[in-house]
C-alpha cells in the first residue's frame, strides 16, 4: 500500500466522502455498486472517483463493479478507521456535553474518555458516561490516557490557551469549536468547525 | 458595488475568515490593521488579501492601513451579515438542544425562531426562548413565520425527509448535521458540518 503521505490532500477527503456514502449505500442493502453510481450520487465525474481509487490498488472487478461491504473496510483501514480513537473534550458547555451524549461518535471509532471544564460548577459533574475533571489536571491526565486527539469546545476566549495546553500534552491533532483562528505549530492538525462562519456561506449569496 | 455573483466563491469564504479574524482583532483593541499582519495571522499571502478586498472597492489607505471596525462593517454588508438572520431548526435532540442554548449564534445575526421535532415527548418542552412545535407543521410555519433558512440536525434516516419538506416550504439554504449526503436542486444552498468527517480528517496521515 502506498504512503499517505504521497496522496493528495483532496484525494484523502474525497475518500472519507465515499466511505460516508458507502454506508448509505449498505444500510440501504446495497451490496454492490458502479463508479457511475458513486458519482452519480456524490455529483462527481466517475473518472474521479477511479483515479482516486487506484492511488490505493484494484478494488473492483471490471465491468461488475464493487463489493460494498469489502470497499468499506478497505476505505476503513486506509483512513486509519479500523480501530477506536481516544479522544480529550475541553469544554463541557452546551455543544461539549451534546457531543458526551452523542453515541454516534462512538459508532465511527471516536471515544471520548476525558472531559475538562475550568468551571468548578462543571467539575465533578457526570455527562453520559465521564465525570467532568478540572481542565488545571489536562496535561498529565492525557499523558495517562495515552489520548492523541482532542476536542476545543470552550468559549473563543480561551481557546488558543487551551491549544497550547494541549500542544504541550502532546496531541497530534484537535477539532476545534471556538469560533476563532489559533496559533499553532505547522505538524499539529487542527480541523475547525465554525457554525457562525458555516451559516455565513448560506447568506453571502442570498438577495436580500 | 460588484455584484455576488462575479466574484469567486473562494474569495466569499475568505472574506468570512477575514471578518472572523477581524473581529478577534477589535476585541484584542488593535484599532487598525495592515493587510500584512493580516495575512501573517492567517497564514496568507498579504497579496491574495489585497486581490480579495479589491472586488469591492477601495478600502484602506496606502501605507496607512485599515481601520478595523470600519472594515468589519464593509465586510459585514458585504457578507449580507448586517442584519439578523431568521432560522428553523429541525431536530432538538443533543446537537439542535445545544444550538438553541448558545446565545453565540445570535450575536452573530443568525436567530433560531422556530423549533421543531417529531419525538412527542419533546414537543410542546421549552428549550431557550422557544417551545418545540410538531414537524409536520414545518411548511405551514415558515411560510408564516417567513424564514428563509434552517438548520437540520435530525437523525441521518431523516435527513433527507426533512430537507425535501424544507425545500417546499421555500427554504433558501440550509446546515446540515446529519453525517450523510442530501439530494437537492442545485438553487438551494446546503453547508454541511459533518462532525465525524471532520474527525476523519484528524487520523488520516496520524502514524498508527
Amino acid at each position: 500500500m502506498v504512503k499517505h503521505m504521497d496522496v493528495p490532500e483532496e484525494t484523502m477527503q474525497r475518500m472519507l466522502a465515499y466511505l460516508r456514502e458507502l454506508d448509505c449505500l449498505w444500510n440501504e442493502g446495497k451490496e454492490k455498486f458502479s463508479s457511475q453510481s458513486l458519482a452519480k450520487a456524490l455529483h462527481m465525474n466517475p473518472a474521479q472517483i477511479r483515479k482516486d481509487f487506484s492511488y490505493f490498488g484494484e478494488f473492483g472487478t471490471r465491468g461488475v463493479g464493487y463489493a460494498t461491504k469489502q470497499l468499506i473496510q478497505e476505505l476503513r483501514a486506509i483512513l486509519n478507521l479500523d480501530r477506536t480513537w481516544r479522544l480529550a473534550l475541553i469544554g463541557v458547555g452546551n455543544i461539549g456535553s451534546a457531543l458526551l451524549r452523542n453515541p454516534e461518535l462512538k459508532r465511527q471509532g471516536f471515544e471520548i474518555v476525558l472531559a475538562f471544564d475550568k468551571d468548578p460548577r462543571r467539575i465533578g459533574n457526570k455527562i453520559g458516561p465521564l465525570t467532568v475533571e478540572d481542565v488545571v489536571n489536562v496535561k498529565r491526565r492525557i499523558r495517562e490516557e495515552k489520548v492523541q486527539l482532542a476536542i476545543i469546545a470552550t468559549p473563543v476566549e480561551c481557546a488558543q490557551e487551551t491549544a497550547d495546553k494541549l500542544i504541550q500534552a502532546d496531541i497530534k491533532g484537535f477539532l476545534c469549536f471556538a469560533p476563532c483562528h489559533l496559533s499553532i505549530p505547522d505538524e499539529i492538525r487542527i480541523v475547525p468547525i465554525d457554525i457562525p462562519m458555516a451559516l455565513g456561506k448560506l447568506v453571502y449569496h442570498m438577495e436580500v
